[in-house]
């Protein structure tokens, strides 16, 4: 089996979903050359599993990424572009996330416009500061057609951003993050639509319900069988799905 | 023909599709007892045309409400609830909206944010802070089931926000207005699940493409008959379109 890509970038990697993707793709069969696994903070106590992950696998590389501010983003771009030289990012992985449980009776509009800031402006802030190094991809991949070998950007959504669905409000009300979430699909449907000419794929991920630190224990699915669904779902993105809301097992949500 | 509803607030009803909302109900055969006509500055030269009309009908109160400042909205619920002595509040229209054109390339973050805090937090905290008048005009209606005539939240929002259709991103790529109006969708679907057992609609309208200056003169409906087709639609609201997603002629939308 090829590799699923042969750059990777996956933000907020140092815990939950993140760290456990940049481990099953440094330990697949045929990992990427470069994964960029990134943080806000690779080198304090908060970045110690990813520092003795990519201590046993030179292809991970830790980079420092805050995805709420611009300074970091484009430092980030940088360094990731430094060590590329000549070749561009084939797929990013806009993964970090907060979550929030605020009611309709608790919420505070402060908290919310940073739940807005995290989940929806975040990814597609990171997205297009990197847009130039993944349209380098798409270009120089002598690929046709879109998958995340070529160029690509999955964004983890939530089936609680699903409006469709909008499940269970009584049991998780969580107005701020279902509403970030739905505006992150938003996003993640306009990337598709406008980058589709340029090669590159864009979909978005429900990586089901998962223990991490999000998702807590009482979650049923394990961060590894979540993350091994991901990838396989993301090796098996084209045309077709671009612009998509899939999860872990591939099944279509509806917006 | 009965009235639409016995008391009905307007946000954002200085201009527009907000102030032609207010001149409709007030000259409709039976209009409602109470027209509150809110915007941010209603005794300066912005509310002009609203004072104007409020000077024509008794009906029509002006009421000072920023949609975007708590201290501003409890001003206005303490209004509103001295007008309405023991009576609740049966329609509160969420229309107060603004446009951004930023595109994937000229997009900032601050902007961004602005246009989350105006589209989707401020009608969710309207709509929280009116909610005990919205709950008492559910229980002292006398009524079973849903409609604009017993309590009911509209918000307008705009097939633009539709994140299934997410037609013509290169003509109108509008990153922010658009994510902003999927997470309003989304507040307005969990706030139907979540009041309907309060006995309050909640029902999301997009207005049509309407000359107005955010819709520009470009645009080929009338506020006249952008406005005709809304209230038709609003009086046929029930318990089947509540969290439903409707055009001004009543045609469903995908979300
Ligand atoms: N767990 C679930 O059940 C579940 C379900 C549906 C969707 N998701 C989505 O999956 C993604 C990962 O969730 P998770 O369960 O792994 O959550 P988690 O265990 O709470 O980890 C969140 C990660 O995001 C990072 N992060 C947050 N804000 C950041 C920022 N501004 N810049 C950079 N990194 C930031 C965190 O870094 P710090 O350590 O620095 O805080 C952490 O690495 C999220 O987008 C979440 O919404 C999770
Ligand atoms: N026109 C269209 O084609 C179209 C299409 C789809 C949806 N819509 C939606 O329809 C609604 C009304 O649009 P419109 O065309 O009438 O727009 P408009 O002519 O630009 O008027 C917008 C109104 O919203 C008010 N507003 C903005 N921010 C506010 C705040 N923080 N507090 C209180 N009022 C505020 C404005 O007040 P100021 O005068 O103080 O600025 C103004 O009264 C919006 O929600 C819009 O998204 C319009």
């Amino acid at each position: 089996m090829a590799a699923l890509a042969r750059s990777v970038l996956v933000t907020g990697s140092n815990r939950g979903i993140g760290l456990e993707l940049v481990r099953q793709l440094a330990a697949s069969p045929r990992p990427p050359q470069h994964i960029f696994a990134t943080c806000r903070d690779p080198g304090g106590p908060r970045g110690k599993a990813l520092q003795e992950l990519a201590a046993q696998h030179p292809s991970i590389k830790l980079v420092q990424l805050d995805t709420v501010n611009l300074p970091s983003i484009r430092g980030a771009v940088r360094a990731v572009g430094s060590h590329l030289k000549d070749q561009g990012l084939n797929l990013l992985i806009n993964n970090a996330g907060i979550s929030s449980h605020a009611t309709l009776l608790s919420l505070d509009s402060q908290e919310m416009l940073s739940v807005f800031a995290t989940n929806a402006i975040g990814p597609l802030q990171v997205a297009k500061e990197f847009l130039p190094l993944l349209e380098k991809a798409a270009k120089g991949s002598g690929q046709e057609g879109l998958s995340c070998s070529r160029a690509a950007i999955i964004n983890v959504s939530t089936k609680l951003g699903s409006i469709g669905l909008c499940l269970g409000v009584h049991q998780a009300p969580m107005y701020p993050y279902r509403a970030s979430k739905a505006a992150q699909n938003m996003v993640t449907r306009c990337l598709a639509v406008e980058l589709q000419d340029k090669g590159i794929l864009c979909t978005a991920i429900h990586p089901g319900w998962v223990k991490t630190d999000m998702g807590t224990e009482k979650a049923p699915l394990t961060v590894e069988h979540s993350v091994r669904g991901i990838l396989t779902v993301l090796a098996s993105l084209s045309q077709d799905t671009s612009g998509a809301f899939l999860d872990w097992e591939g099944n279509s949500l509806p917006w």
